[in-house]
């Protein structure tokens, strides 16, 4: 960086933050999905999260994500309480959770060990309990959240074909599946799964060969993208390919003009054919800002394989 | 286990022993399965074999599991000798065995190398051997022992085509196939495969993630599950996996009624969606009773995670 | 080997080395391939190229394997002059070519990391450049050289069907591939792929257990197999495996009457049921004759399986 270097990127009036269909029958969502899952670390008054909520909708981030489990079973509760400050902002939501884990909770202290739980009457009341938090009539997006061995695809298919024609589940997806778990569920659907929402970034890059990425590619369906940013091993020194690819990151940023290494970060997920929905952690809505600014981004081809190459440690074969 | 346990579980007069179909159009086998591969250890005389054989039939177990090689290719000739003794006994049974191992063994001098062959010309030498031995008409179900890098899917799929409408074999399926080379065999028959024999146990855990178990499920085919005790493993000291889970095992098996570990293990098997027909490894008749009292057993979705969780050595993600 | 053995085989008048289709409506390509991608190592005249040339077809071997990148750029167009000097040789030839890696090069001073590139324009310049340097009206069979995980199918789907209607590549196949990745492709096409060209030999086993070649087989997709001999390896003194497979391979080549290594390795490959066709690296004609003349070695099972157990270090299951 230096002092000639080009301002930061900002928002444009381009319409890039547009709404896209994650799947042929879709639903349609932000391009960058605003995640909730630290929402308690945030340390605000309901007051507060409503600004943030307000604030990240206005730069047309209006995805947000959820899970059942997230702060403990809390989040969801503490999303609702914030939006019954202002119901009218619900049409504009697309609200994503997801169900199907079972966790150590002192809500439930009869339970003994973390395991998962698909069954319709789990998925069911899951869901149930999921609108009354969220104090809606609908979700727009609901995800199983990890594969579950004990899945019976034709019970999961049913349940979620029940739950699509009450009106209360507009699409589903799924997480962490891998291809065959995918394919398997897939086959007993009538619908497209929305999505399979996956960790991909510059420090995750097994999606990208493991067949994983291939897959949604055939069948048209858009991963969301978590842990974009590697939890903080970006900023780890101890971590030697986090060093890497900071150093590969800082790179591509200054060449673009001195922009954010989370910008860059971003803007390489979603170059990838597949069209990846990232999904956001930080709860500062400079980030935010910085995050659309960079959907105009473009990395030339040199620029996103020299930050594959950090990622795996040498050169392409 | 303590004074006021409940009694071992005993079998039931409830219809758990009716045969179920391993596929759509599958031969119906019973929901346990006498393996008969270490038939020459129980050191019996045919009289004996006889008694064990009715015994099993009597308690509902009316498969039995062989091989063309178990014993060093003694086993199906054994087997026949006791059969021969109350022939009317071939109708209650269905008899599965396996081909396409050629073994080093005294009896083919001239091999050199273990190896497999899945050429016509062997699968039908092969089966008319296994005909020979079991003094039969007919085999219920032939499966490939072994998916051999040398199989031209074309001339099995025709030899297996054959060997159905002649009568001589029911069913074909396969064995240690993973989900590409059961995909290609598949594709290549107007039928659909009968089963894929897997190693399928506490201590084996492979099949359930990559991708194997969630093939079946999708074809709707019903692995049979070898292996389900781990051999020796579960009472081995030093191995640090099997203490663990059978730890895991004991102490459900106290929740449960004070039931027997392998009746634990079994009935962790049969709960898989993918709803595999376990095999009974042991030659003693009380070892049969139990699993089949077994059969009614369902272990709720902590106790089964709670096996799962010991086998890996970590909580699910 | 001892003074009572056989002459090394030799080529024969039967027509072994005619072309076969490597798809069902893929291209015929001869039975062995001439790789050329070590051509500027052979340290020849272009009248000394022409005439290994002429060698090698008048042997049957008709068809010769070239990328944009060998020779750091300069091997197509090295080729191309060759064939100037008699330009009726291109009607007796089929030429492989592939494309998509973006190599560092002094040619391209301004590029600064090695990269793939797979959008339509690459493409079609990449394969305007190689008809300009073979000086030919038509490429029969374009690869993509390496997998991009960058690769969007639709984009590389329609420049093929182009490319393919234009008359200016007959066929289009791809390399190294894994099968999502082929499938991926293979799923936007309205014609089958005509090849993976993919490293197959004693040293490079994995194909025939990860998928690759059990899909290939099920598509009835004729791989192409580089690396046959493993590079230097089978004469690597320090490579363990090496050794054993070298011992493994003299053995089968005394057996079947004094053969060469590399005739047995070539024919190892070949009995692979997905029917590879092999490439040849040395540039020395007589390798090419010894080559041709083991199209007839058939090894049994248990020479096959021999040197499938040297490559693995153990015998199979």
């Amino acid at each position: 960086m230096n002092d000639q270097a080009p301002a930061p990127l900002e928002p444009t009036d381009s319409d890039h933050t547009a709404l896209l269909p994650t799947a042929p029958d879709g639903p349609a969502l932000s391009p960058l999905v605003q995640g909730y899952w630290r929402m308690d670390a945030w340390e605000r008054t309901p007051a507060e999260h409503l600004d943030f909520l307000k604030a990240h909708v206005e730069l047309g981030v209006t995805t947000v994500d959820h899970a059942d489990v997230y702060g403990r079973y809390t989040i969801e509760a503490q999303f609702g309480e914030v939006l019954a400050l202002e119901p009218s902002l619900r049409q504009k939501l697309q609200i994503v959770t997801k169900c199907g884990i079972q966790l150590l909770t002192p809500q439930a202290p009869e339970r003994r060990i973390k395991h998962y739980d698909t069954r319709a009457r789990h998925l069911r009341a899951s869901i149930e309990a999921s609108l009354g938090h969220f104090r809606t009539d609908w979700l727009d997006l609901v995800l199983l959240h990890r594969p579950d061995p004990l899945m019976d695809a034709d019970e999961v298919a049913e349940v979620m074909i029940e739950l699509r024609q009450s009106g209360k589940v507009r699409h589903f997806g799924v997480s962490n599946f891998t291809p065959a778990q995918l394919g398997l569920l897939q086959s007993r659907l009538p619908f497209t799964l929305a999505t399979n929402q996956v960790e991909i970034g510059p420090l995750n890059v097994a999606s990208l060969f493991d067949g994983t990425l291939d897959q949604l590619q055939q069948l048209r369906i858009c991963p969301m993208a978590w842990s974009v940013l590697g939890g903080g091993r970006l900023f780890d020194d101890e971590d030697e390919t986090g060093r890497r690819v900071r150093t590969a990151l800082e790179a591509v940023a200054e060449e673009l003009g001195d922009c954010r290494l989370d910008q860059v970060a971003f803007a390489w997920v979603r170059q990838l054919p597949s069209r990846p929905f990232p999904i956001l952690g930080s709860g500062r809505i400079e980030r935010v800002r910085a995050a659309v600014a960079a959907l105009d981004l473009v990395l030339d081809r040199e620029q996103w394989f020299a930050i594959l190459q950090a990622a795996q440690g040498r050169p392409v074969p």
